[in-house]
């Protein structure tokens, strides 16, 4: 039997303004990534978030990111790691606040946005992230880029990770993502796109960019919930899946 | 034997900007209410502030304010109660990350600035905080105007609250503080600010502006570290303890 | 000949969230009220709006709020006459900029939110705003709540003023708003709205709560573009407006 | 006669934060610029600093920065050129609010921090902040690192240029400032760093790190008023400047 989490980034709402399809896409997944009030959310937005995801039995994690509203967190910043340590340990705590108040246990951390894709390739960054995470509570899966930075600094301070793979995205043959503004950098073809996290899950491994086989671990699958068009796409994968004998369950359950 | 403790505010720097004189006046207190990130602070503030209460052995608590950095928090803000109680929890749990990657117990909340003085005299507001405080952790202490609402929630709610009263202001004969616009709302002169602190933990009376004496109950004296004359206050203010036989001690001891 | 000015806020979605449908409700009024980046948005969305407007050839005006993003600038905050002053100033400047860029002459200002509404009733903070308004150009038009503070003001310190009245709000006697949680607060029936604001701008009168008529000037009107529903609701207005021989007319044709 | 303008960051203050000795420092300088609400500085902050630099006779200009108070605008962010030219008319525009009210002309843009370091090497982000200040107006004078790319941005999109260096900074053989990181980017001997700068003005000429010669062009020379030794510093280099025949006079001035 086949297993596989999918996460999905949620509670990005702010103040008057709605983000995502909180909702309707929570009941798809196995594993929410909260934001924390940096990049998106506010207080009254986390209580709501927290109350949908116990609501629907769906585990929670932390979605720490810059401080950078504006740009949603997607902007790299130079941050110290002295910064990004503090800055991950300020926002577990304060999600950490909504989950006490309800009897809920934090299951993990994913960095958000540019803290993401910054700590997959720095590993400076990435222990600083991974020390504040230790130091608040050893338990919290580290949910990571597979074959990045940031999984090896989990390992090393000895955290439980979780790999995270992406459908819609290409691969370079040494394991990362393929940047964006490059040609091919998206898989735009659903059916491709699907057929390839199958292959993740089952075979452990995907089609690099360059045409070669690469070995990949996938314990996660990010989806969107962000439109119509996202949510379609998490029922057909979540369809998929069923048919090729693969169970979603959370990171917590694949532990 | 007369106890009484000593907090200040703490930890109210924010990046390039430097605000206090933590090191000199920790050491000076019992308790230290650390800003939370909202009306002033940042993640490595808190870091750095939580390191000084732990070396100087002081006993901690959150000081939440309103999300208004440019006010400093001093300005009356028309939240909602829901408002007011997600945004206690967020900055209790952001507090908290730190205090607990240190092995650090939170003792008390005492709310900051406008937030304080409108929980004194706005019941739902008061409440909604100690709902907040309540569903985060039922044993941490209330420092609140003495005789004000936030006292009457707290204790409504089966919270342990601590009464704070002022060496500097005077009181009306409701048990209220002078307005500050309002002459006389200063006590300005040094010793006699002192004999009434003296006063109140002794004989549980104060005078109040219309010369009337009114009771009062003082668990805890607030004083500052913003400049080298609060410090010598402060300074003074421990040697008349001394003489007067009162001693000080965190509210976590006066339990 | 009757005339009056429709104006609607615009420009306030923010960084990654987007809010109200601009290019759709821009053609359909004669005043844009743009937001400055304190209750929303950000310079990029600014940039963005001015071109909207210029290209639909609407007359647009700064729409300054309090600094309170996470509120929307709709929750009350006592701000000093001199913080008040100093945030319009700034505000102003700030959306100046991108006019100057474009060769887009300012018209207005109309205050955000709760800044708007306590300016109504408080002629000092009124004063502080008009004031601000006055150093920067006193060839802007001020847009008021109809019978307010801020008229009051603007017309004491010689600065020219539009009233603006609302379709969906009843009035009090003394021509005030009625407070939204009283009942019958809002006019909910469409056509009774649109009646109601074809005889302020004819008859300069309105049917008060109280069922008593009082008079109101009536220099424009306020309406949403955020959704469906308030844009059908602008179109069925401007249509009844047509039927009736009120036109439509900036402020600036108005003068 | 030699010439130079004296130049300094004002109005970094914000809120209850105060940084830097505005008041003694402006009556020593020829330009000051003025931070404008991003990285520093609130609208009261600005309003008192441009009534300081009036009463002192200093002129004054914009200091846009990016946009993280907590990082005091000093962190790299990768904004979009886009992005970068509408923070820099937003800013421009905020400060021009209080030049205007007060009939102050703007003589000047230096962007700060991050923002200006990324825009001496990076000629995209340095056309675009050019472009942004063309937009805005064609006669303000861009100051900008000697030999950097915001240089070379200014003059091809026609706008007046000054050249800034520092007094106590090593440089490279390219003329680019030695990372803050590297041995011996700091001069730290006063009177070494002010015979360089004398030379800088008047021979056009520095040693680099290396030890060997490169021209220099020195226009303005930035000094700092953040505490007593600067201040000494600065008057100090002014000593010198007159001992040595160089006036020190405004950007305005020297073109």
């Amino acid at each position: 039997m086949y297993r596989v989490d999918l996460n999905s980034d949620l509670g990005e709402s702010f103040g008057r303004y709605t983000l995502g399809m909180d909702d309707r896409v929570i009941p798809l997944i196995s594993s929410a990534n909260v934001a924390c009030g940096y990049h998106a959310s506010d207080p009254v937005v986390m209580e709501k978030t927290l109350a949908l995801a116990e609501k629907a039995g769906v585990r929670v994690g932390a979605h720490p990111g810059f401080p950078d509203l504006m740009g949603f967190g997607r902007r790299n910043m130079n941050v110290t790691p002295e910064e990004a340590k503090a800055y991950v340990l300020y926002q577990l705590g304060a999600l950490y606040g909504f989950c006490r108040a309800r009897g809920v246990t934090m299951q993990h951390v994913k960095p958000h946005g540019a803290l993401y894709n910054m700590a997959a390739g720095d590993y400076d960054l990435a222990r600083a992230i991974c020390q504040g995470i230790r130091e608040f509570d050893r338990d919290l899966i580290v949910l990571a880029l597979s074959g990045g930075e940031l999984v090896r600094a989990a390992e090393d301070l000895g955290l439980p990770v979780a790999r995270e793979v992406f459908a819609d995205r290409a691969y370079e043959e040494d394991g990362t993502l393929v940047d964006r503004r490059k040609k091919g950098a998206m898989i735009t073809d659903e059916d491709e796109a699907i057929s390839r996290v199958v292959r993740m899950v089952k075979e452990k491994k995907v089609k690099a960019i360059t045409g070669k086989d690469i070995p990949i671990e996938a314990d996660s699958v990010c989806v969107h919930g962000d439109g119509e068009k996202a949510l379609a796409f998490v029922e057909k994968i979540r369809q998929v899946f069923a048919e090729e004998g693969i169970r979603i369950c959370s990171l917590q359950e694949m532990r």
